[in-house]
């Protein structure tokens, strides 16, 4: 039960990151989805916005911002929000 | 007042749409993504998968599971996800 209990203790955690185009940066690919949709008939579409999502298992979700900063995200031009264990 | 009311009734819902690739389908780019993270020193990083995020507001959330199988995710590759208004 010990071992049991010790082996938990390394845990790993769930992650979402969302990473979006920042508001002003042109989206051709959210214009274009629009536009589909549209064409589709469906109709009362807006704002389309196409982003990434990264879902990973992390043992140091303190690291993730870092993560995002350095590889996952362009801070130039891109936001990201990082979800835990799928909360929102 | 009854006209401000009349007004927002014609709501629009702002939603997410997460597609990520299905379980057992190979994904190369979460692969190299996640030894990226390897290599930059962050350790502990395992389950990668990338995905899209589709972020918008329609007029009628009711149909955005058909506009999901019509045109924004693969449905025999890929699973998709929709949250309204930043639920999860």
């Amino acid at each position: 039960m010990a071992r049991a209990a010790r082996a938990t203790s390394i845990q790993v955690v769930k992650a979402r990151v969302l990473v979006r185009p920042k508001e002003g940066i042109l989206d051709p690919q959210g214009a274009a989805v629009e536009r589909a949709l549209g064409a589709l008939g469906f109709a009362g579409v807006s704002h389309v916005r196409i982003g990434r999502l990264i879902e990973l298992e992390v043992a140091d979700p303190a690291a993730l911002a870092q993560m995002c900063e350095r590889l996952l995200a362009n801070p130039l031009i891109e936001d990201y929000e990082v979800l835990l264990d799928g909360a929102s």
